[in-house]
């Protein structure tokens, strides 16, 4: 008997007979003597419905209100999968963020989780009931109704996982577990049967979307085993990907998978004085804008001035430009020049670590196919470069042949 | 200035149009300096697209989930009206049932209020905002959110006017006030510019539609003036019926109105033996089953025997059925009988007090149209006839003539 926390995304909730499967897995896991906890997300196409009334209303409404209106998503079917429990003869008992209490920071849209109280779960978990919790979604001290942002609910899930001493954190979505890159770029992509969590961490970071970030983060503070699984499959053999700390993955390779990620773009400030604490002048009004900053480089010219060049996420990528020129300006920078039509790609593995000459076999692949590479940033376990976004998916292959993932 | 809390039904804010015309006019009465609270209800199709939901999912589930799943209607309206209004540079905040608190028992999906803690959203209007309140919905002692059952949002405005210490409670309709009758019905209807508490409880709960019987009790108890609006004329002399306190009501009319419902039933059990305690051991069963009971009329027969007649609503009626046969068989009655084409019409007026006559006023003209009459029951300020559901139409425009309404 193993104490289990499941968490089921928008598709594999997406409508009344999807509910009905999912509750009838659970029930499943249930029957064979498991407690479990399930997290929820809101039924697929629900949080567009809710963006539109938002949009049609006021665009530019508080993040405070958004949060209340978006948070209903994950009530209706934390209440639904609960009948839907019940209906089966599976006692079930719903919570949202709020009654469980998630309890978050005030940062609406983007909360971070502080606190869980498990007490109350493990009592209906005693009573014999499955606990059905709404994911994405929290309180703050004052009461106010606060959502974690995107992939939110897989975070739920592992905080949730690790309040509880949980065995294993399920995270069932639309594909079978992780794979060696995106199979719609490459199709002979493999299926990775366990990952070690820094592995998964780094895919993470690089794009995959298997898991988000910051669920896997979670997973890796508290060392909590993630498994990946299809809520598509009903299988009792069906494939999966477990996720744990690299001791306890059996086979270690050299690069465990290609991930990319092309919701970056490249902003470069060139010729500014090489002093301490340029960085922190040029990266610290970016930051007081709320806008997160993922590669940074940085060179030092023959004049003793400097290069700097960072990666921001798409979407602030206008922003950001305009906070750099003025920036640029204060600091009497030579120019200031970005590009949002660049690509990351990075290949990981936690096997490099005793392994020299990843990096320069990467390149020298990427060379081979004449890939221009913008930006290196390299850690332990993965080397991730910056090209020109047209490039992506010849890229993709070309790693994924020249380290035989196939 | 004043403090006034308003409160906007389903219809009135059935779409971003309507939610965006409701937020101007709640920023006209607050730009005229008053203090503002809005009490919305889910909009008008949100309930039904939840319940098929439901439906769909499991049509026994228990109250608890469908409480947590219909208290998302209203959550989405308040964060949808607080950003209509940021938009209109009119401060605004919102507040579930759970935050406000509005304390209610856990008789899920027909709560009753408990308590309502003012003292946040005092604070609020004290800083210049417009609160926004979820209508409909609760939170018991336990964090478990609950729903006040039909009409509920009513009942919620009234009951946070009451707590706090509002000049004036408006509910805005599709309708712009009290009528002396149903205008469908009869075309001549008149519009009432006031009328007292006592009057309009009389009207609710003989099957006038326009406000809540529940939200009429609050204000009666609590001496809360209401006013009724409707939410489709911007006019700023639009009429309205106020409703206050007898004494306040400028012109005391003998019939203010006449109401009907048909909903209801009759069930008859005769030939019972007239002791003490026989009403308790017929109508027992009955409300052990939750089932309300409307008109009561007892008539002893010549044979010391004693026949027994009361209505229900008629959605209880085949249940109320089994229930009486059991007794009568129990109790040796005669027989047990039932209708549920059957319709109650009533009319309503403070001025009966001190007018003799009223009743055989009624009986008379209901005579004279050869419509016969099946039970009586009267009021200090009402009088109620059940008659044959067909002559419906024709006694209440009878009445209406009668009784000089037009």
């Amino acid at each position: 008997m193993a104490l289990i926390v499941q968490k089921y995304g928008g598709t594999s909730v997406g409508s009344p007979e999807r509910i009905k499967a999912v509750a009838e897995r659970v029930k499943r896991w249930k029957d064979k003597g498991n407690d479990v906890v399930v997290v929820v997300s809101a039924m697929s196409g629900e949080t567009n419905r809710l963006t539109a009334l938002m949009n049609d209303v006021n665009p530019e409404g508080s993040c405070r209100e958004k949060d209340v209106i978006l948070a209903t998503g994950e009530q209706v079917t934390i209440g639904l999968l609960s009948m839907a429990l019940t209906g089966m003869d599976c006692p079930a008992i719903s919570y949202t963020g709020t009654q469980v209490k998630i309890l978050t920071d005030n940062a609406y849209s983007k909360a971070r989780i502080k606190e869980i109280d498990s007490n109350p779960i493990n009592e209906d978990l005693a009573e014999g009931k499955v606990v059905v919790v709404a994911g994405f979604q929290g309180v703050d001290d004052d009461g106010n109704i606060t959502t974690l942002g995107r992939g939110g609910s897989d975070t739920t899930a592992v905080a949730l996982a690790v309040a509880l001493e949980a065995d294993e954190c399920q995270i069932y979505t639309d594909v079978d577990g992780v794979y060696t890159t995106d199979p719609r770029v490459v199709p002979e992509a493999s299926h990775i049967p366990s990952l070690a969590l820094e592995e998964m961490l780094e895919m993470a970071s690089q794009g995959s979307k298997v898991l988000q970030i910051r669920a896997v983060e979670f997973a890796y503070k508290y060392n909590m085993p993630i498994r990946v699984l299809s809520s598509f499959d009903d299988d009792e053999n069906a494939k999966s990907t477990l996720v744990t700390r690299e001791e306890e993955v059996m086979e270690k390779v050299m690069v465990r998978g290609v991930a990319f990620n092309r919701d970056e773009a490249q902003l470069t400030i060139s010729g500014v004085s090489d002093q301490p604490g340029v960085a922190v002048k040029i990266l610290g009004p970016i930051s007081d804008a709320n806008i997160e900053v993922d590669m940074i480089v940085q060179n030092i010219g023959s004049d003793g001035s400097t290069d700097f060049t960072f990666t921001v996420h798409r979407n602030d990528y206008d922003q950001a430009k305009k906070i750099l020129n003025q920036t640029g300006a204060e600091l009497g920078a030579r120019s200031c020049s970005g590009d949002d039509r660049i690509a990351k790609i990075s290949i990981v593995g936690v096997g490099m670590r005793s392994h020299a000459g990843v990096a320069s076999e990467m390149f020298k692949a990427l060379a081979d196919e004449g890939i221009n590479i913008r930006m290196i940033s390299t850690s332990e376990i993965k080397v991730s470069v910056v090209i020109d976004e047209k490039y992506l998916e010849l890229a993709t292959r070309t790693l994924h042949d020249a380290f035989d993932m196939a």
